[in-house]
């Protein structure tokens, strides 16, 4: 179908800025292969006449929800263990669970609840963690690839610090990687392999050296952690005395923005760190509920946005216990409510159109074309159906109260449609 | 059935104890009339054996949810104008809404839909905000006593600084007030009046002592707003510079104690408040969610578990968008735990267990022996059946993880019965 037209018709929604929401009553959205080719209002030109439009009616139609940072194997530990702070929860609930995941049975099991959660929120598009283990972590490349959804998926790498049942050795683990990626990188049209070195304190400085040479080698982008939880930063500090913070850990050993770059949390990271981040175009996962769940802080977005540090949303899953993507943008606008009581009312909080924009174009850019519906861009999509959202009798909305009570209300009863760079997807 | 008994068979956990959680595993309750009379391990008296035992296989049986604090006619409202403080936010939303309650016809529209909300995520025991009309309000009072559910029901008072399409002289609000309690206070079983007056900024002098009159004359509990914003507790002061605090000015009318009362949010109360709060048994109704999406900040409730004051949870509808108390209890640990960084570790954050007992016990106490299953205790109840929950195929869970699975994950569609007083209630 790759240059055959569709034209959707519906109450289109979509944020082209940060802040800025494009809300188009009764359009058309016309689709040429994978990408949205233009919004046209109230009627068709001529040339489209002979298409068929398939007519959501009042229906919205927004772009998918994106994830940027989640543990698909800490699917199973949702809602688990959290009275701990992040490196007790780590060694007690976390490391014990991905050590199953060397078993292909359980991880298949698993994984294909991931894969069927993740579309039944709306989220088109994911960037994952795996575990240490090559197998299991292929196999959820291909059932996100057989479900239609898009991402990069990381097979972790630990070879410091870690329990013995999830340690390897620097040269498995760069070997393994290799395979890995030689194995994915052309294996799928939307999944694409990321590196994927869990943290500084799980990671030798010649692992990072190796990984770094490797995401060069294949032009593969990279995702780690960074300034989570004070704990931990301490640790990276006792490590590697030699950088001025921790940012400059990864930086030193070439894994902080040579390629495209995922940072999770960056909660706690002073302007140096921050500058460095812009500089090197690094975006940033923010997860809100995990960083709530393990008494980590509150992520500084606001300061992010002003620096022009690239910003999108993240579960987190199982720090996070929510997969939608929607009630990440509510707790993200929520903490930087709080965020802003304790700037003493500087640092404005977040607006339902700005973290729209994270949750979509935000984290979406990331995958080049995704997250708008502008031309060119490829199409995800969701319709809303919220004809069933309690309270909607009695009383009239526009459509932009509309998409407020989805979000703020919602669940993924109201999701009637999903679309990935232009296909319907079914449920997995 | 006043003296009938019932079995019911399930995996029971209820928290006798702030923090205690009792977990008994396939057991039997046995309910006498509406009393919860004993739970037995494993096997049946004798003399209960030809009672039939309804048996629920291994879902969860857990006490009702009891919400503390919400506004009825702001239900439409929920998920709108979350970008401002509380102060522009009652101007702009709450009270153009409120005023429509004029019309018995939109009233009751809305209040079906706000029952059938509260039965569906499992809200057996409510105390509700109407507005200041009687008609509506006694209508809300009706169709939460048909459903069969639990609650404390007040007409609103407000007779200054108030728009003046909602704005009543004290006079007639005194006598609607009177009128209003003389009605319903004996009308229905577990439907009752209470006292509430608006806050002290849209309640004068005379006002509140006429309110404290007829509190005392009925021996009807009171429930108003305390120290939510900081800008709200300027204005307390600017019109009562005589009295030392907030607290003072409810007390100086005789509105802070004397009968049973509940002051919604208490986040910024100072040490003299708080001791006051204790020696006059004041419940304060904590709403999270509503103290998130109005940036009014995290309330103590660390400091005043400590302090002896008696603590529930709340949705506090509108300023909160989410009816379920189960979400409440996830956020009201979220919370706490900022609020123990904010301390530098000082205030321990609330547990699961600790919500637990303030999303059932500690609110429920406000309506007597509710809230837990301990003997003589009324029955309200919920039967969770978590297999559709999803991931939970693949690995086994303990009953407490599959409780914690329940409130972080579940929704209503994991609630497959529910009880109170006895009593089982269908769908309204």
């Amino acid at each position: 179908m790759n240059n055959q037209f569709q034209i959707l018709k519906g109450n289109v929604v979509f944020t082209p800025k940060f802040g800025q929401m494009e809300i188009l009553e009764d359009s058309y959205i016309v689709i040429a292969g994978k990408q949205v080719k233009a919004i046209y209002r109230s009627s068709l030109p001529e040339k489209y006449r002979n298409i068929i439009v398939t007519d959501y009616g009042s229906a919205l139609i927004i772009p998918g929800f994106v994830d940027l940072h989640a543990h698909a194997p800490q699917f199973a530990n949702r809602g688990l263990g959290l009275d701990c702070e992040l490196l007790p929860w780590l060694d007690q609930y976390t490391f014990p669970e991905e050590a199953k995941y060397q078993n292909a049975a359980y991880a298949e099991t698993v994984y294909r609840q991931v894969v069927a959660e993740f579309w039944k929120w709306g989220t088109t598009r994911v960037v994952l963690f795996g575990t240490i283990h090559k197998q299991a972590t292929v196999k959820l490349m291909e059932l996100l690839a057989a479900a239609g959804l898009g991402g990069y998926v990381g097979k972790v790498n630990m070879d410091r610090n870690s329990p013995d049942f999830l340690l390897e050795t620097t040269r498995q683990s760069l070997a393994d990687t290799e395979e890995f990626i030689q194995h994915t990188r052309n294996k799928y049209e939307l999944v694409k392999p990321i590196i994927t070195p869990r943290f500084v304190p799980a990671c030798t400085p010649e692992l990072m050296k190796g990984l770094a040479t490797l995401a060069q080698k294949y032009s593969v982008p990279v995702q780690s952690h960074l300034s989570e939880n004070t704990g931990e930063i301490e640790l990276v500090k006792s490590l590697h005395p030699e950088c001025r913070h921790y940012a400059g850990v990864y930086e030193q050993f070439g894994l902080f923005g040579r390629q495209p770059t995922i940072m999770a949390h960056c909660i706690h990271n002073d302007d140096a760190e921050i500058a460095l981040m812009a500089q090197n175009n690094i975006y940033v996962a923010h997860c809100p509920y995990s960083n709530n769940n393990l008494a980590s802080g509150i992520a500084p977005v606001r300061k992010f946005i002003r620096s022009h540090v690239a910003v999108g949303l993240a579960s987190d899953i199982a720090g996070g216990h929510e997969v939608s993507i929607a009630r990440a943008m509510v707790m993200a606008v929520q903490v930087s409510k709080l965020k802003w009581l304790e700037s003493n009312k500087q640092d404005n909080f977040l607006t339902i159109p700005e973290a729209f924009y994270l949750a979509t174009k935000g984290g979406g850019s990331f995958f080049g074309k995704v997250g708008s519906f502008e031309e060119g861009y490829e199409f995800d999509a969701l319709v809303i159906d919220d004809s069933a959202l309690s309270g909607s009798s009695g009383r009239d909305y526009s459509v932009e109260e509309r998409l407020n009570r989805f979000i703020y209300l919602g669940d993924d009863r109201n999701i009637a449609v999903r679309y990935v760079a232009g296909r319907k997807i079914e449920q997995p």
